[in-house]
């Protein structure tokens, strides 16, 4: 531990246990784990000594960004004997080219600040989370996170060309390049991206950089039925092309929570609708006509019967109050007691078949709880989150977590789906994992990480048993 | 080989020489090999039972798509010990979701028959190559295969969402998810694209579909000289973002060529410039106004002096005639006699150094050799073809293929780009990718290929050596 501390220096290693404390909690306070350690490495060179002092004495690493994950993946276990490596220190950027539009950054710079330099550039960096503010471009790669810009731009392993990792052994991957095409050889890149620590440390990316938006178009739709939501996308899509950056859905339950329990809203429709549609058309050309666009689609979807009703938004403050019905969905679910949660993906013409048979099955299992299935219908990404029945004790409801999850899955995999779309394995679905995949499968995850990582000090007991 | 056989049936085995020979000749006839047997399975399950045998026998198996490769990988050595296995039987469709946007397809499938199934069903298959025709979808896979519409849709990699794949050991892996998003364990998928039928043979995958384009602009610009390339392509970027669907630039010297050799073909503008920039816009919406788009971005570009002249298409024969003078740039380079070629990739905003650097590097080395550097500005992918100087005995010319490829490439890496921007590694560039990468990525390499294909039957010699 000495020598691990040696390297960052004294000022950057906490030893003291509640001085580390922000670093062994999940913040929904899911998770709390031990370390013996927490480390600040100021540079890649200081994390590639950790890393090779780490292997030499077989000390597990946590690495570690803005402890915004959702599954467990940052927190060390509760022996007490890991080492937390957070990368905050490492924020510089450093380069951007406006020809090539990308950005070279580190892992320690946060989201927000990320897309603040794109944006005083003049780009747009399109990854976008509620977690952003904390959220660092390394955990954010590391986990190949997602968000509302999705649709569009992809994830984050699609806005990244190029990294800089750090491996096991302590050695430096540099393959911080700036292409669009590179075939020579296999795709190392992607193999860390979305790899949880467990593989390597992401210490710096060159990310894409796109055209900034200067036209934007919000628009919330009354569905006749979630049925007709995927036809009304697919009518979206198509008429609007890549200018459709956004698709979510949302059940008038979730609205009326939202209703109920936050200021400032208000009710998007004159009358309610068993089911919402927000969606978005933006373009970085400048009279693009986008309102005229919107105004015909939402006419079509009108007459072929997948919409009831329909407003656009008159003014950027208009806008944001529609979405705001969106990102306050999950929030507001706490104060109606327990919610059980799920973050799944099925093709995104099965999303009314799964929410059907999910309810049912929710029905069966817990009746009178109340299904809140809401988020990306356009990548098929349904947070299907489930409050507890009025009147019910919320630990009695919550034991449900395990069964539910479990028998929610399986529709999930019984739709050709994903049981973690966007927020990961880490902890929380490692023991998941081999019920959603082949035995195959695992056996090629587990010979990669073996070969990366022979003596397994990466976030062991991460992602994969 | 009998077993092998047995597996296929006689009559979908080839042993006899001269029925082989096709597949065993590089269409451009730099690798002539030799093989025990030719084998082409009806199904994966045909695929697997041979992969078990071939990995029991050590028998090196070599998968062949439509044989259209650049770089020799789909040919067998001169041993004549391995096997060829051909996929172009496995050509279903197996399934087309228009609300999830994708079409499950088999490997054999040819990419121009992928490209009219989603026509049919009224949707744009992006990837373009001009060896579509014969190109089958599982060697598009293998090799990340590029093409013109990268800067928009990016390349077969990005088009691909799932992949069914047959591992050295004949296991199937059954990966045809239709997702967007999947963040449940390590990325395979991306792992066996791109690695040239070294790792596992893809059998079947699911591809993304995009709306149709209904409007089109092609415009052909005089640049006021290579240097203000990048601003402009910049600006068409920002101006039109994903709108922006191609931008290719070629030098003086190619248009006098096509204008020399080709039928059918005229000077674009009225005088002759240095270098010429092609681009189009496209959009799947009606009444996009891309002429007028088009027209202010001419306007702004003349203005700021980075082009001198431009025409705008004003017909799609129009904008054929202007596309055919870029589509025939490589073929009419064998009327000028020996050409030695690079696929190669750098930084967009260091396309102009790059081409300064080479053409400098050329004219000391081959005094008189004739630079034709054109290719997909864009995605900064040039492909710096070398015309012999006029009256050299061709070979003598082409007995500099590797020195100028050497030196060559020391320049693209000096700028970080890459010595294979789409055409993949094969045989061809074996022996040149440890100069290219670092020694720890081709370790990491050479590990995951003995963790898939311990007995290195899959396509041995290729790629790694």
């Amino acid at each position: 531990m000495d020598a691990l501390v040696h390297i960052v220096g004294p000022e950057h290693a906490i030893r003291d246990e509640a001085e580390m404390a922000p670093y062994l909690v999940e913040w929904r306070d899911r998770y709390r784990g031990k370390a013996a350690l927490v480390l600040k490495p100021g540079n890649t060179g200081e994390v590639s000594s950790i890393l090779k002092v780490a292997n030499e004495t077989k000390t597990a690493i946590v690495p570690q960004g803005g402890n915004t994950g959702l599954v467990g993946g940052q927190i060390p276990f509760e022996s007490g004997h890991e080492v937390v490596v957070s990368l905050e220190r490492l924020t510089h950027v450093r380069d951007i080219d406006l020809s090539s539009n990308t950005m070279t950054v580190e892992a320690g710079l946060p989201l927000a600040q990320a897309q603040q330099v794109a944006a005083n550039a003049g780009r747009l960096f399109p990854l976008s989370l509620a977690s952003e503010g904390s959220a660092q471009i390394g955990g954010v790669l590391a986990t190949n996170a997602g968000g509302t810009a999705v649709l569009a731009y992809g994830s984050a392993r699609d806005l990244a060309l190029g990294l800089e990792v750090v491996l096991a052994d302590g050695q430096v991957m540099n393959g911080l390049k700036s292409l669009r095409k590179d075939n020579s050889g296999y795709d190392l890149k992607d193999l860390f991206i979305g790899s949880e620590g467990t593989l390597g440390i992401i210490t710096a990316a060159v990310l894409r950089l796109f055209p900034k938006i200067v036209e934007k178009v919000t628009c919330m739709t009354g569905l006749t039925t979630l049925e007709t939501a995927p036809a009304f996308f697919a009518r979206a899509l198509e008429r609007a092309g890549p200018a459709l950056t956004a698709f979510e859905i949302m059940p008038r339950i979730g609205v009326d929570f939202v209703l109920r329990h936050a200021n400032a809203v208000r009710d998007p429709l004159p009358s309610p609708h068993h089911w919402y549609a927000l969606f978005e058309l933006t373009s970085p050309r400048e009279g693009a006509d986008l309102a005229s666009l919107a105004e015909s689609l939402l006419g079509q979807g009108l007459e072929a019967g997948e919409i009831a009703d329909a407003v656009v938004a008159s003014s950027l403050t208009k806008a944001d109050a529609l979405w705001r019905l969106r990102e306050l969905m999950s929030e507001v679910q706490k104060e109606e007691g327990g919610s059980i949660k799920h973050d799944v993906a099925v093709p995104v013409a099965r999303v009314p078949e799964f929410v059907a048979r999910a309810n049912r099955l929710v029905e069966l299992m817990i009746p009178g709880a109340r299904p809140i299935p809401f988020g990306h219908l356009g990548d098929g990404n349904i947070h299907y989150n489930v409050s507890q029945p009025r009147g019910m004790e919320r630990a009695v409801f919550l034991s449900n977590w395990e069964a539910l999850n479990a028998a929610v899955h399986e529709i999930v995999l019984d739709l050709g789906g994903s049981i973690s779309a966007e927020h990961g394995i880490g902890r929380l679905k490692r023991d998941l994992l081999p019920h959603a995949k082949q035995k195959l499968e695992i056996e090629l995850m587990r010979k990669i990480k073996t070969a990366f990582d022979p003596n397994g000090i990466l976030n062991p007991g991460k992602l994969l048993r």
